[in-house]
């Protein structure tokens, strides 16, 4: 098992990494106060629920609250109903939510114990690649809106981060590559080393070997936790994260959130990136090519497919919630490792998108 | 008109008290960034928010949201009209909420602020004396729940309070001291020195007159803004500022919340929460005495009426959120202006109701 520390305005606390955490109570009961409720979702809960229920403490008031499952799920309705459990479980302010399962969980009974009470505390149990590497470290929570996903949120730090590894050989295989882009994501925006790591342990982690993986979700967590030390509440290098993420977005809503991962949208959007930071002149075409390359190591999509229509992409990009007059806000290369924060014209996007 | 600075670990604001500053936009306007959304109320907006209106600088681009007056608009229901009135106006993550109303505006508008796109700026602008000395500095907000008030919410600091004088004029008689009952509440647990100033100034005070209210506003929310530098979440000592609060919450719910207005509720709760202090021999009974005659200078009730059930009164007690395990945590009073918090034996409650 490996830890990382996260320090934040709002307190610090450990992220274990490492297999079968699950099974070691003596790892996560310490973080628990007052009355317990375990928010999962049907897929994960029939495959942890009873285990985690079977290590909490003799005598420890606990509940459980069993959601649909997918991304359709993270809405106010469902919000309302772990709020609801919590009132009808006559949860106090020294109650504790445990969010067992991916993004979607983490992020709804995050928001659920940040909005109760005006907060209580929330362990993250993070089950699938993505959730561990990303969603469940750093305090972002939400709900979607018909006008826009996580439109309705708070930063809420959890008390403890628990990524069982173990958990990860159960994921379908495009949920699991999902994950290992924004893996990728850290090597390219903050780290050349981590990414000749991934280059040479793709095969390693395309075969799910847990030392792998610890290793990779470990170092993926260390990025994570620097960058929300720096920068909580996202006014600056947070932003940096989104690498990827304003192509990718783009490509999601063109699809309708049905036909690519997150991840695998990220994949494409951050090969996109890399063209335009090349484009402006910032990144060399090696790296480019570098960037590529790794992504297809861990099978993961890198074209924009033949029948993606350019203009409405572009027109999707202009419409991002991060974007300020014309000009559209990205996150460029400089080099692989470094991350850049810029306004660019509309005509290099367009440029790109119409040559890819 | 004078100004206070509130000290918090999300930044530090000013709280501007004095007369017409409604009318002087050099005041807030400088707090506004991104597009506006004014929220206010029947009652309020009718009187104030073509005023506000007329004075935002030209150009900029503002909208407003009228909701209905009262507590029980303080809905789950009004809180995501906010929310889509600000996805409507494409409000983006630089936008501001001006709450413009009382306690009950500022909770929900202010609970919208903190949710929209993981939190915005808000703008308090109180306009009763209960809000102003009480509910607008601290960062509390939130919306009610059908089994609790307040139980949905988020600390949110405002990016400044505008608490202008004037706009107490209008305030219905039972409203305002209703307000006043906060005011004492600062004395009793924090400053003899306060209390007595109120005793030599009720007249004025009753009569509403700007300069002693300037004053009394002034210096409320100093002791608020000192409270809540020191204790931003409630963790240890904002709980003083629930002095009466106990008592006053549970004769609130045994009357329905109609026939108190908040502060009367906890002007009778001060004088209970006075009288268990004295049973349980932390207060001169002279204390007690002198709190009372404060109290009905300003004209507030401090009997609990014949009608009232005790037994009832001690059963919702006993579920009020703020008690653990059998005893009863209440804040009692170690002199006047000094405050402590105990847990007590449930017994002694018992015996302060029957004999009240």
């Amino acid at each position: 098992m490996k830890v990382s520390q996260v320090n934040t305005h709002s307190g610090r606390y450990p992220v274990y990494t490492g297999e079968g955490l699950l099974e070691m109570p003596g790892i996560w009961q310490r973080h628990l106060t007052g009355r317990t409720l375990v928010v999962s979702d049907e897929n994960v809960a029939a495959l942890y629920l009873d285990k985690v229920g079977s290590l909490m403490a003799p005598g420890h008031r606990w509940q459980s609250l069993v959601l649909p499952a997918g991304e359709t799920a993270k809405t106010m309705t469902n919000w309302q109903l772990v709020i609801d459990k919590l009132v009808d479980m006559r949860a106090q302010r020294d109650a504790t939510v445990i969010a067992l399962g991916g993004g979607v969980i983490g992020d709804m009974a995050g928001f659920a114990a940040a909005s109760y009470m005006r907060g209580i505390s929330v362990l993250q149990m993070p089950t699938t690649l993505l959730a561990q590497v990303d969603a469940a470290v750093g305090g972002k929570t939400g709900i979607n809106h018909a006008a826009g996903k996580n439109l309705i949120g708070a930063f809420h730090q959890p008390v403890a981060v628990v990524a069982d590894i173990g958990t990860l050989a159960s994921l379908d295989e495009r949920s699991y590559r999902a994950g290992l882009a924004e893996v990728v994501k850290y090597g390219a925006i903050r780290d050349e080393g981590f990414l000749a790591w991934l280059e040479n342990h793709a095969d390693a982690l395309n075969s799910r070997l847990p030392g792998a993986l610890t290793d990779a979700v470990h170092a993926s967590v260390n990025h994570k936790a620097e960058v929300v030390a720096a920068d909580e509440l996202e006014t600056g290098q947070r932003a940096l994260l989104n690498f990827g993420h304003t192509f990718g977005h783009a490509l999601e809503t063109a699809t309708g959130y049905e036909r690519y991962h997150h991840g695998e949208a990220v994949a494409i959007g951050m090969v996109l990136a890399a063209r335009l930071s090349e484009l402006l002149g910032l990144l060399p075409a090696s790296d480019t090519r570098r960037l590529t390359a790794v992504l297809k190591l861990l099978e993961l999509p890198t074209a924009l497919p033949d029948d993606i229509n350019r203009d409405e992409l572009f027109r999707l990009m202009q419409l991002d919630k991060k974007n300020r007059d014309d000009r559209i806000r990205v996150v460029l290369l400089e080099k692989l490792g470094q991350a850049v924060i810029q306004t660019c014209p509309p005509d290099d996007i367009r440029e790109v998108l119409q040559n890819s």
